[in-house]
């Protein structure tokens, strides 16, 4: 197992950074990641929302329809669940999937789903548009070649403990096996504080803008764990540059088989696309900003 | 010594909350702090600026200009400097003060400055007009007492592992004494990410909204450490809903008798002024967010 | 995905644990995992021992004969190596078992390797006696699944951010496989302190003996990432009721491929040998603990 | 304020290492330090106990009896307690001191107590043997210059998330000031394990024993929070090399004004005697692993 000691910033001679497909210097242009009609990476954030597991094709098509009704770009659900104890819901597998199909069809929505195996992967390429690879995952080197090889955009997760350089060397494992749609997703840090599920690490979005040419989504509801935070952290992800966010929305969070403290009502979500939609457009370009931070080499970071 | 284990939030019959003084519940209303003609929890971000440490009449003089010029509230710098090692740079002691003085004479901007010990309580008074208490005394009792006795403006700095209910009965103890005019001040927190210098807990600063009636301030400098970082983190805390920014400005950083690395240069401050003035007002309106959260309980939060 | 939320002790009726089949309360008694001769959970440690990663015959059967002579119960080595960076060594594989096959079959010791994925597993059946599950894949739920039904004993590493419940919840994913055959690994957690390159948890030890029937090794080589640690921290282990210790150990540590600055030299191995045969004969009657530690509830613990 | 990011081993020119006066390196050998007749770093562990907190003198004069009849070296009690909150229990104050002074004088033990203030300082100089600067003031540097002018033996505690070159600063602070008979006291560190109070970090006392010549006490009873893990955390402490132990101790544990969860009953405090005395004569010679580690300077740690 090699050094898990948190490295710092490179500096002289140990440039260049070990991250190199990913890195902004290498590429000097932000990506965009396409998906269907939708872009992330651009000018306006994208917005990725649903329930945290599909349930039924009920509540599924209903929230889709919701958030769809209210601006959402792709429609997330859980099929195949991470859950820490074997005897907890697992998610409905390929029957969720089916489902996931049948929104997609229904409401033009692409969908974005977690791929937790290989064995999995045939019955992703079907059904899903974007992979989500969990927190849990953010080190499962098989399966990070194996979305490499899928080609398909991929929702990188950062894990629980996983430093910013652990998460970018994450996504060189995607990036070389070819698939350079990956999108890194700040999702909170395990830290002692124990009033917020997790600490979210807003400085990381700004950071990352300046290491790398990926796009930067930030997922608020699993970050917070309080639906109270999801709307305030919305608004403070996307002024800190976030490029997208993913949030949870129930039409009847007081049921949801999973996360139901953390989902937001969809007239929550309702403000929250109003909030961010005025807020967006005042982050000053990104490219011109860019620009400047193109010339703050990590060396002189850590001076 | 009392039971130092996080404590989660407080349920059923463990309420009412610990902090009771501090709580919005108790309270009803956000608190307005002033100084001089500076309202901080108003509608407006009230912003603190200067540099680390007070080096000399000359450095201070021409950066109390240069922020007052682009708009900052209030000037700080540090007189007596809390510092690691015994042998570093204590700060400039009673002649940084009158020089804090003159800065108020001549500019007009009230000084906000470090106090580090109740010897240092009678040439505060004189010079300072809002007492800080730094991350490295945020369980000093007796100086939390003493800050509460001299009925001045306060701004608490949370320490770097201090949980948010740690931090509310930190300001209880100030409050205790009869001193209401308390801000609390976030500036990041300790984790195992190397990359910044700590990292800035925003989603404090949304919980606190719901929790505590006190205003509240946000030191992306500090939490950050790199110059980089710090406008589009003082956006995200303008986003989050924090009511006041500490920065630290300095004509020439590179000379800098501390934290020049991360101070950003007259240019770059006025350019955060902009951002602030734009986003603030979108913020959906705090009292109306209020009285949604007010609804909400700690013991629903914890559900 | 499921509450990454940090639970406290279950209390009242939250009981009983979420990890019955780990439970010492469930089993009452402590389970013996045997390999071949050796029993682990017993009255005298087991040692495992050799180099972090299978280098060539010469290297490995070299530590081997140095490790069997001085004591060690088990060899150890890498073949399939968990890399942070794509671009960095990844083990030698399947030439790598070939060699691990050969030590066995000249030195007697069986050995144990880490398997990083399904695709591994017809392979590693015949040449590892000893299934090791990395810290990067505490949350691979199919791979914890997976070794579960290969019914090889396996040693669980605790992940860097992963809370004793949750260790145990991925214990109890192999158990209900139907494999008892588990030995908890405890091998440092991650903290902010910079100096080791993780932070060895021994309470977590000493809780677990209270807590489970499974074995619990301690790897004192990749918590503290520094040789002179490494002794000390052994009979650290042993003391705080440790039931086997794995250790890395190199005839050369200057030219190993990885970890080589955490790696014994033989005769440092020498003296830990002795030095826990001395301490482990006086760590009191692990079972007459245990009578005592059975009568404490996690309940009352949380009280 | 200078820069609390945690800082990695020196290198190179960063030598020689800012902790002057306490490094090993220029002292060369380990101090002793001497209360009343007791040597704190010498070959047998010096054990300090008593209850959490001064009671009154009954409380206190049975629990001292106890201990000192158990082989307990020095006796520990608050008396000034630091509270998270301000309206619990703060110590008996002065009227403490007086029954610490009668403890003395009855059993003849030396007394430790926490000091919290200068102001407190010729109370203390009348009543107390060793000075005790608790976790919440590691950088109250005021009050650390004051106890170095005091000249009593100091015991100084880790702060909860004080990095272990932090912590050799802070007790440079004391020594810079004339007073060279500091202990070092590891107590836990605040992590996100919620299971124990603190988690023990005993790498430090091994890697201590590396840097510095100053003692180094365990507290095992702060750091887990819970009476099961007192002993085998002491045990394992004095297996790391620990010079001294503090442990809280009561009579009647249930009634306890603070901590009684953490304490021992008396006849586990007799089992934690025995235990640490079978396990001390068998750690290696300090003195000979100190040549070993005198020669490993900190710029080849970090290689």
């Amino acid at each position: 197992m090699d050094n898990d000691r948190p490295k710092s910033f490179p500096q002289g001679e140990q440039l260049p950074v070990p991250y190199e497909l990913a890195s902004l210097h290498a590429h000097q242009e932000y990506s965009l990641v396409q998906v269907g009609g939708i872009s992330i990476g651009g000018s306006k954030p994208a917005v990725v929302a649903g329930p945290c597991a599909i349930e039924n094709m009920k509540q599924a098509l209903s929230i889709a329809w919701e958030v769809k009704r209210l601006g959402a770009d792709l429609f997330r659900g859980g099929v195949f669940k991470p859950r820490t104890s074997p005897y907890s819901f697992q998610g409905l597998g390929l029957h969720g999937l089916h489902i996931l199909g049948e929104v997609r069809l229904e409401t033009g929505l692409n969908t974005v789903s977690e791929i937790m195996s290989i064995a999995q992967a045939d019955m992703m390429m079907k059904y899903v548009d974007v992979l989500q690879v969990g927190s849990r995952n953010i080190q499962n080197f098989e399966l990070l070649r194996c979305v490499g090889q899928m080609r398909k955009p991929v929702v990188l997760k950062r894990g629980f403990a996983t430093t910013i350089e652990e998460w970018l060397l994450a996504a060189e494992y995607i990036l070389s096996e070819g698939n350079d749609k990956v999108i890194l997703c700040e999702r909170g840090i395990r830290t002692f504080e124990p009033y917020t599920r997790n600490t979210l690490d807003l400085s990381a979005v700004a950071l990352l803008k300046t290491l790398t040419h990926l796009p930067v989504m930030v997922d608020p509801s699993h970050a917070t764990g309080l639906r109270e935070l999801v709307i305030p952290m919305a608004r403070s992800a996307v002024a800190a540059g976030a490029d997208a966010l993913m949030v949870e929305v129930h039409t009847n969070p007081e049921t949801a088989l999973s996360d139901g403290r953390q989902s937001l009502y969809p007239k929550q979500f309702e403000q929250l696309m109003q909030d961010i939609n005025l807020i967006a457009p005042l982050v000053r370009n990104k490219r011109d900003s860019r620009n400047e931070s193109v010339g703050v080499s990590p060396a002189l970071l850590s001076a």
